[in-house]
């Protein structure tokens, strides 16, 4: 598949135009970095989330879910650091009022040539200076000092008189994998190692520009915390590299088109990090990360909460706090991926020697947002019949039903949204209850008895 | 099903010990009306948006799922009258500072005699002042007046200087389907009559104690709108209303246990409204909501944001805007009746006269955490087939592992999560690929060959 075709603004506009993504608020003029998933996009991330949590909670006795509020306490946020320290360096531009990331500037400004990941609030504000970065907005160079910006959201809970108390809108769903683990040890009865397991939506204050759903203020993510005896870390560590890596490459991504980065400055008590990168329309970027996390997290809920998260193993006899391999993916970030990957135009010779173009999405057809098309020949002759064969198929996978245009046409608009096979329902239907079949990659026909088709699509859709 | 062996606090307990709902932020404490799902939480909640989806979405060629962000353009709620009148009467006693909601106080006062949905502010008050209703935290009479409290949470976007854009966690998902109208009818070229659906998170800053899941203060909602002709509202109405029972039906419930409640009070926008109630231990209280809120929704937004909202009915060739039949359902409402209905305890005697009971949650086996519990015997002799057979199994549907205690202990520990078959690897397994299956309501059981299980288990778990 070529991506040489393929543009962020491209993508964006079929992404409109088909019904995956619509900009969020859209009748009101929208709401920066919010976007609202469509009738093609919710089933996309349906069948994105369910393929994660089958690979990494369904297949695994050692792994469990949880689904944890979003509204948290707010000495989780204190224990956990994003309190003191979850900021970015902004600062405002004091002719336009315009504000931006003191990060954002210098990279884009040297062209990703420094890496402000590095550098202290004075090391930033003195590389402005001397490289006359200005305003992108107003191309003046006036600016306020970098001051820090909590991207937590906050909101008050409002109960009592007195107060308001003070809550935040969870940054990350880490948190509530951490506070559970206690609960989730003790029900299952697990015995370390274990994971546990979250897909969940958090929130942040981003200034930056979101580059479409790649950055946004709400975003789901998928993630998976591994407890172990702080020996087994560094296996671990490796091991879900490879676990991470090998999902992606098992949804259809292509090797080339992914990368590890390991981490250029690990925080104070990670033992080790890395990312795997996709390689986007806009350049390499995040795509998922793990980390050895070490005993940071349970360590803080214990000195915060005043709960021993102490593990007695029965074998050892040893107690000791287990530390965490973090493995998180942004689901709304590989829902770009996929979509990206999957967007190919297919130039085409027809009969007659006329060129044509095809824009096909080659999802897996577990992640395609409709298994099957159900076309009539003829509305008048088979609507009927076909509504019967949408009736009986869709008690077992999602369908959809078009009966007006062209066999031709059809099959084009059902490339365009990625559905794997096209089942026509014609004349010779109505006598022998057969159907043709059309794959969508191949765009191969062929002719299968109505009563096999449960069964064939069904072999044909597995995310294994 | 008895479901007099229940009460609130029993189910909790039972939900906490098992693992299916955990007290949110446990370990700090927790954080009033909100709850985690642990690992069997999850599954349920997972499965019972599933069914919901398949029935309303998945069969129907005229519904079209969405998922729009939670954060919206303020606009939105000006639009649907939320920023002006989405308020709760509360007042706060001034000796204990506590605060309340009036309508609360006077029902609980009047123990359900007296309606305050049709009161006004100034009416509470003199009932209050009358009937002498004191502060059940402190006993005194020393209240302030009852003032207007928005329910919805408040934040801000602060990405300029000047000013925090206030925006607002979403208190209804409704809007993301009422916004989302032209786009979807655009990109799924549907005609009128078709619908939107959506499940996803709401918050409310609820003062009043919430009942375990029954009302906290975020909450996932499964919301389905029916666009339609105000001439044909009253028959879609009375459709929905049907729809909306006979899904609870086929999800298991009692139809004693079930009734519709027809709204006192309507909206002055609203043709018709009702409840479905369901009886819950708390009492009969409300389940799901059908509405039909006629054209006021798409007018009040075509106001606000200037789009015109008038459909062009292709057959009349005219235009009209169109009228909205509302069917929303509580998810962990919902679940939690789920909870309820299935929770029993039976009386059992043994082959030795002894009485015993069995705690056993009859789920809806579509709805079951676990749909297979697989039990080696012995653990050293058949554990390895055992895990062999979890790992075909789980490709298919989740499963749970167990090696631990006798098989009997086993099936209780299954019985007591609404595991519908446990499996058992034995001696003759090991011979002949033939396996036990224990049916969880009828307790009986069936030996099967082990390539049969699948097709099996996958006939006896649907739902439709």
């Amino acid at each position: 598949m070529s991506r040489d075709c393929l543009t962020m603004d491209k993508l964006v506009s079929h992404c409109k135009t088909v019904g995956f993504v619509y900009p969020g608020s859209d009748i009101y003029g929208g709401l920066a970095n919010t976007w609202d998933y469509g009738p093609l996009g919710v089933e996309l991330k349906n069948n994105v989330k369910r393929s994660w949590w089958k690979r990494f909670v369904q297949e695994s006795t050692a792994t469990f879910g949880v689904d944890a509020a979003i509204l948290m306490n707010s000495r989780v946020w204190d224990a956990s650091g994003h309190t003191a320290s979850f900021n970015d360096p902004k600062l405002d531009c004091k002719s336009c009022k315009t504000r931006y990331r003191a990060d954002t500037l210098i990279e884009e400004h040297s062209k990703g040539a420094v890496n402000p990941d590095t550098m202290t609030y004075e090391e930033m504000g003195a590389y402005i200076a001397e490289h006359h970065v200005n305003c992108p907005r107003c191309g003046n160079h006036n600016w306020t000092a970098i001051r820090q910006f909590n991207m937590m959201f906050s909101t008050s809970r409002g109960v009592t008189e007195e107060g308001q108390d003070l809550i935040y809108l969870r940054p990350e769903t880490a948190q509530g994998e951490f506070v559970n683990f206690l609960n989730v040890q003790r029900t299952t009865r697990a015995k370390v190692p274990f994971g546990i397991a979250q897909i969940g939506k958090s929130f942040r204050n981003e200034i930056t520009p979101g580059n479409f759903i790649f950055r946004t203020i709400e975003f789901e993510q998928m993630e998976h915390q591994w407890f172990c005896h702080a020996d087994d870390g560094a296996r671990f560590y490796e091991e879900y590299k490879s676990k991470a890596w090998q999902y992606l490459i098992d949804l259809g991504f292509d090797e080339s088109e992914l990368r590890f980065k390991d981490h250029e400055k690990l925080a104070h008590y990670a033992a080790a990090a890395c990312d795997i990168n996709y390689h986007f329309p806009i350049g390499w970027s995040e795509l998922n990360g793990i980390h050895n996390r070490t005993d940071y997290d349970l360590t803080r809920h214990q000195e915060y909460s005043g709960k021993s998260m102490a593990y007695l193993d029965p074998v050892t006899n040893t107690r000791f706090v287990p530390s965490v391999i973090e493995y998180s993916i942004g689901c709304d970030r590989l829902l770009l991926a996929v979509l990206c990957a999957a967007y190919d135009e297919e130039k085409l010779v027809d009969d007659k020697g006329r060129e044509d173009t095809r824009v096909v999405m080659h999802f897996h057809p577990f992640l395609a947002p409709y298994k099957v098309a159900i076309l009539p020949l003829q509305k008048k002759e088979q609507g009927s019949k076909a509504r019967e064969v949408f009736a009986t198929l869709s008690k077992h996978f999602m369908c959809t039903f078009d009966d007006t245009g062209s066999i031709g046409k059809r099959y084009r608009r059902q490339d365009q949204i990625g559905t794997p096979f096209c089942l026509t329902v014609d004349f010779d239907t109505l006598e022998d209850d057969t159907v043709t079949l059309r794959d969508r990659d191949s765009m191969e026909q062929i002719r299968l008895p109505l009563s096999e088709v449960v069964d064939y699509v069904q072999s044909r859709i597995q995310f294994n």
